[in-house]
């Protein structure tokens, strides 16, 4: 995230308001991170985990369980367990999607190699499961395991939608349930629930995770066509290289002449690329008003994640939780 | 698995014995299996799931539950939840392997590619824990998230152990426990589990089910050394191809002379194989008579499998069980 020194506030705050949550959430990954038999493992997951990560996703579970007024333990176990559920798909992402760079270092596939990627995942994920177990609530077991469901079959959709035109805006907001939001609603409803929150209240949480993640991903996915290499650690364009069909594009296409969609079709649909293509893409998505779209969806989504917050209790946290949906949007401005 | 008519019956007779759950089971996981979004989860699973499968692992789930008296309903649940795990890490393992078949095949990763393995993986997983969730025991998700864990440190053991000549018997066995008996353990003693059993028969069935799968794995690396294509639907000296050490090749390097040793450290440790290696490897082996070493101790783990049983109800399908620990030790001669 390209943050500036204004906008960065509600992650600074949310940061200094649990660091003692967070330090007892980062003494546990590393030591459930740990295995006797077979370092490879610690290995790679450190490789990942401490390369300055954001820690957003234990951070929204920490941030639930305390404006609910938990004083347990419990909310640390979840909030590890999140962790490695969202280090596992990262692994597996890399995987699938062939990458070479995550968070401006070489992959784990890269560096050892698929096979350990594969299967790092998977214990990542055993151990999720088993930090959840310790927090003796079945709930909590459903919430994750049914957010673990959501997130694969959402990758799964995305292998199939990818580099078809007619995907839909329902389908690209489905595939985006599945890549990041499952996860943030989970993380905020889990941690209303070991609080013993009321149902209006896990739902409320529920909700602002929800909102929250979509407001994220298309700000991500805009950002593919208008940040810079420095702020996002990837190159403009990747997207488009890659013939993903995002939220901009996808405005572009519904919105396309005759020429456009044979474009779209030829470029994202068939693959066949050139050097001038992406600048042309470029010039379509501003004629057809596409990326301001695009930001109008982010911006209502973060409205809708903050109307969601007024059902929680009215504590500083949730001040903060409304500000940090405002500051997803702005690293668009 | 190779059967003739007459070793066989044990299997046949447990299918026979547990063919009302059975049915369930596969209703069950035909059920689950399905994704409302993404049509590829389903085409993948009955790839594999309906590919003549021993459903073994849901069995032990079943027989360990009956046999303890069981009467509802959550042993289908669990059963389908252990096939789930299994059928995931035979579509990560095709990937990690690079495998071209599979129960005589293609496997999944050949007909889609690997990133569907991965995923469909990842979502079969994540179905196997709502499963459990569905069985409301935090006794059961522990014992299947430990497995799980387990199962993953020993697939990335035998990455790292592969094609080291100094590995040992203990991290041999470290390794088939990941790969084979954690599942066949946590499977009998789930079952045990969810039938309310009292905790020296939750571990009598966790005993049988863990010495039931390491005999299972040494008579499959065995027959690596001596089956036939048909009886196991792969070829001879496949492990010894891919640098596999399993446990005839670690006695024989045990009981290696300095020429034998040289041997094994260029053809396993080293990978320089010619076509009369196999040849030479079958001779070292039977002149160290290391595959009637390592019989004797498969025929010792099913003899400790069927002790375990001793402390379970005395009844038919204990019978059964027991006959099963021979029929694996049998598949040798």
């Amino acid at each position: 995230m390209g943050m500036n020194e204004n906008v960065s506030k509600p992650l600074d705050r949310l940061s200094v308001e649990l660091a003692g949550d967070m330090d007892r959430v980062n003494a546990l990954i590393r030591e459930r991170m740990a295995s006797r038999h077979a370092p490879r493992i610690p290995e790679v997951t450190a490789h990942l985990v401490e390369a300055g990560g954001k820690r957003l996703r234990p951070m929204l579970v920490l941030a639930a369980a305390r404006l609910c007024g938990y004083q347990g333990n419990s909310h640390v176990l979840l909030a590890a367990a999140v962790e490695f559920i969202h280090t596992a798909t990262l692994l597996h992402d890399d995987v699938v999607d062939e990458s070479q760079q995550r968070r401006g270092r070489p992959t784990a596939n890269l560096l050892w190699d698929n096979k350990s990627s594969v299967l790092v995942g998977d214990y990542l994920f055993a151990r999720s499961f088993q930090l959840m177990a310790d927090t003796e609530s079945m709930q909590v077991m459903r919430i994750l395991a049914n957010a673990s469901a959501t997130i694969a079959e959402g990758e799964v959709l995305q292998l199939t939608a990818a580099q078809d035109v007619s995907t839909t805006e329902d389908t690209y907001i489905q595939i985006v349930r599945g890549k990041t939001a499952a996860l943030f609603s989970a993380a905020t409803e889990a941690g209303a629930v070991v609080a013993g929150a009321d149902p209006a209240v896990q739902q409320a949480l529920f909700d602002y995770g929800d909102a929250l993640g979509i407001a994220f991903q298309i700000v991500d996915d805009l950002l593919d066509y208008g940040g810079s290499t420095t702020t996002i650690g990837k190159n403009v364009g990747d997207d488009f290289r890659e013939r993903k069909l995002t939220l901009p594009v996808i405005k572009a296409i519904a919105r396309a002449d005759e020429a456009e969609r044979a474009f779209w079709e030829r470029t994202i649909g068939q693959g066949r690329q050139d050097e001038a293509d992406l600048a042309t893409a470029l010039e379509i998505l501003r004629r057809r008003e596409a990326l301001e779209a695009a930001r109008a969806d982010a911006i209502a989504w973060a409205g809708r994640a903050k109307a969601a917050l007024q059902a929680a209790p009215d504590q500083p946290l949730r001040r903060i939780l409304a500000d940090l949906a405002d500051f997803v949007v702005s690293r668009l401005s």
